[in-house]
């Protein structure tokens, strides 16, 4: 009874400091104590509803993309991102910080990019170099080659039937069979951006272009990685340019008339660099060394200054631990946030951590990771051992008034980065979250803060905080 | 009854030819007929309902786009613009069209444009040469003063406060009061586009760059014309920058430390240039001596393809005027498209128009102009005299079916460059049309062929077309 009138004071209190807080009604009669024991319920909706009224990870988004910018993994924001990641957990009221040193085996620099059409008519193209694309090496010149997709290229024998052009993949990812998943299209359009280049070397072309991966149709590039050269083939220069340009030349190319471009880039593969995973720990109360794991990469492709890839996901998992951090006392077991490094290049930083900490992946007792954008939750999906998979149901019924479904699979590896660890056998929970809006502003300059979303933002903070609260204090091993 | 089994036979063979044909049901025993003869009346039914189901306008505005790309007053892209409309009007099977000289009393080129905030950590910024700035004579150095709007800049007495600065016009078209109109929000914006740059100087600032004035929240600049320099003030040089840039220096700013910007514009004024007007023509069967005017600009801004602004209202009324031309007969009066130049940098071209045909304004039966982009009409308003109103009342009747309102207004004067002619006393119909997205892609790189929405456009040349031929058939004088 006492509970309960703080709690309507509670309530009252909070309308009045900010009559737009959201408060949600709770099915509590539904919770079997006996699993969730009451206490510990009680805190978690107060976490749950303390968090969705509370901008925090939408503030470390905003700081990390103002006094960072962009932090490519071996460039000098990546510098700044180390430091400033470190000082947040400090700010935070983490109790534990630290880097574990990433190497990288090649740096990059981008570099200019600047293309032009130079037939039938002049006219400036939007291009981005891709990842780890060499330099153009001055003005190249050719005539373009239009290809549906990469297997129109691949068609070509081997050969030097393409010498003097550049090949240009026109596959696009928003306009080919809806019917196929998003995710379906995504990996039929990085076939292009991963290995045209050496495809196209081997069948003679000066140069590769491809339409952006991605769902927009904005006049950027879409940046993205290369699987790089192979020593015995030509490294051709690769880059991306905007859906505008790639529909504009299509249409140029309709008219049978020949399409010559110009392309600049100033791109250069350097040596070796030194990067950091920076990891946060909320220490455990009761088993400091058993350690349920929020991940996010601190890298971010290099034009915008990376908000919804991935400062969302730095974001919300700070403040998901943070959260966690300010309640009375310590969870029971340690909440770590891994901010990885060199994702977006191909897991630099969580290879490197599995192999530092792969005598202690029994320790790793739950794990998660965002890294879709800042977009509401909508289904939980679990990835835990059969008996484990109760008690998440039962927990799930403190978050399912954010509006959250719950999968009927429990196939979760963790996304990006954290898959890894999945792999390696740490049970996950991921959040499936509404992305419309990623793969228009991913990888191009154009992923900026403004992009994030508050409201949105404050949900699936709330999500990951709730949950792993509740899977810190229900103190069983997710791997059964 | 033998027109209707003919009408039957026309739906059927329609249909069969395109299943996915729209077909209009019709209030036609709403018509006067005593007002519009039936015959003229199940014309326009037929000239309406035959350009719902066809792309021609499209097509115009995919060649123009393609064809000729950029085509600003007094560029290469406006001469290749004037030969495309000459053979595009003949192409339509237009009875005459030919060029009006329209001079240009100095030339701009564009350059390249580049800026970086230096300070506090190295990072691009997306920027646009101001129409007619100057540039920058090299890097161009200094620290970021913000302003809210212009009334803050004005504030500060004149001077040389400003020195070694950079002032920085932070007003959002998109974030100020929403009660305000978007026109009205539009045109707070463009008092410092038009001329903060005199402002800005006789406070002593090395430049200027503001928020570019727009709806959307994309790493594009919208460029737009500047009202030019004064003589006695310093030329200083002018500059939009994107919404994200514009709100990370903002954000930079509120952490109390410098923000540094180089700024790097090879602009430069120039000397005059010819350009022309083009009109293509549909004589009439009776009244070849009187015109109806449907117009449009035929020049663009230069860093996109200008597919909104204006080959939209290009296409639009090309198409228009080409399907009245391919009806049994001539229409009574002369139908003409104006395409005029210069209407981005100051009405250049109805300027000229109005200068070389004030003589026979009275010849001006009735006169329209698109210019907000392709986008689904909405509401005609008429602007023609009190005994025409009923008329064109009932006309209305015929297009209702295509889903527009009619406005109680009776003020039209004729959109953009046709307002000037409309001024000059000459009556106008105008249609509202869905512009929501028009300020976010107008004036900048995106505005793109694919902005363009298909069934939009079809319906915006079907309400143009069948309300400028019934106006051309019944022959009343619309100034009464």
């Amino acid at each position: 009874m006492k509970n309960k009138i703080i709690s309507y004071l509670l309530i009252i209190f909070t309308l009045v400091i900010n009559p737009h807080s959201v408060l949600l009604s709770e099915p509590l009669n539904n919770i079997d104590y006996k699993i969730i024991p009451k206490e510990i319920a009680d805190n978690a909706i107060q976490l749950r509803n303390r968090t969705i009224n509370n901008d925090l990870s939408i503030e470390i988004v905003e700081s990390l993309t103002t006094e960072v910018g962009p932090r490519r993994m071996g460039t000098e924001g990546d510098k700044r991102a180390i430091s400033w990641a470190m000082q947040k957990f400090e700010h935070l009221g983490f109790d534990r910080y630290w880097t574990e040193p990433v190497s990288l085996d090649r740096g990059w620099i981008r570099g200019d990019a600047s293309a032009e059409i130079i037939s039938p008519y002049p006219h400036k193209i939007v291009i981005s170099a891709l990842g780890y694309s060499v330099g153009t090496n001055g003005d190249l010149v050719g005539e373009i080659v239009e290809f549906k997709n990469m297997a129109e290229l691949e068609a070509i024998p081997v050969g030097d039937s393409l010498k003097g052009k550049i090949a240009f993949i026109s596959y696009s990812m928003s306009d080919s069979n809806p019917s196929n998943s998003r995710m379906n299209r995504y990996r039929e359009g990085t076939k292009a951006r991963g290995r045209g280049h050496v495809t196209a070397a081997q069948r003679g072309a000066e140069a590769i272009i491809i339409r952006s991966v991605g769902t927009d149709n904005n006049r950027y590039s879409h940046t993205g990685s290369g699987y790089g050269y192979k020593d015995d083939i030509k490294k051709i220069p690769a880059a991306a340019i905007s859906p505008p340009d790639a529909i504009l030349i299509q249409n140029m190319l309709t008219r049978k008339v020949p399409v010559l471009m110009k392309i600049n880039l100033t791109s250069e593969i350097v040596g070796p660099k030194e990067s950091a995973n920076i990891i946060g720990e909320i220490t455990g109360r009761e088993h400091p060394d058993e350690y349920l794991v929020l991940g996010a990469h601190i890298d971010s492709w290099d034009e915008g200054t990376g908000a919804l890839d991935d400062g969302a996901g730095v974001g919300s998992m700070m403040a998901a631990a943070a959260f966690i951090g300010q309640m009375k006392d310590r969870p029971r077991r340690s909440i770590r946030v891994l901010l990885f490094s060199g994702e977006e290049i191909g897991f630099y930083g969580v290879n490197a951590y599995l192999e530092r900490h792969q005598h202690e992946m029994n320790k790793h007792i739950l794990g998660a990771e965002v890294d879709s954008g800042g977009g509401r939750v909508h289904t939980l999906v679990p990835g835990v051992g059969p008996d484990s998979l109760h008690i998440i149901k039962e927990m799930y019924k403190l978050i399912a008034p954010l509006g959250v479904g719950l999968s009927d699979k429990n196939d979760a590896k963790g996304a990006s980065d954290m898959s890894v660890l999945g792999k390696a056998g740490m049970p996950a929970l991921n959040f499936t979250q509404n992305s419309n809006d990623y793969f228009k502003y991913h990888h191009t300059p154009n992923d900026t803060f403004d992009k994030i979303i508050p409201a949105d933002m404050r949900y699936l903070t709330s999500a990951y905080a709730t949950m792993f609260y509740l899977a810190s204090e229900i103190p069983i091993n997710y791997r059964k």
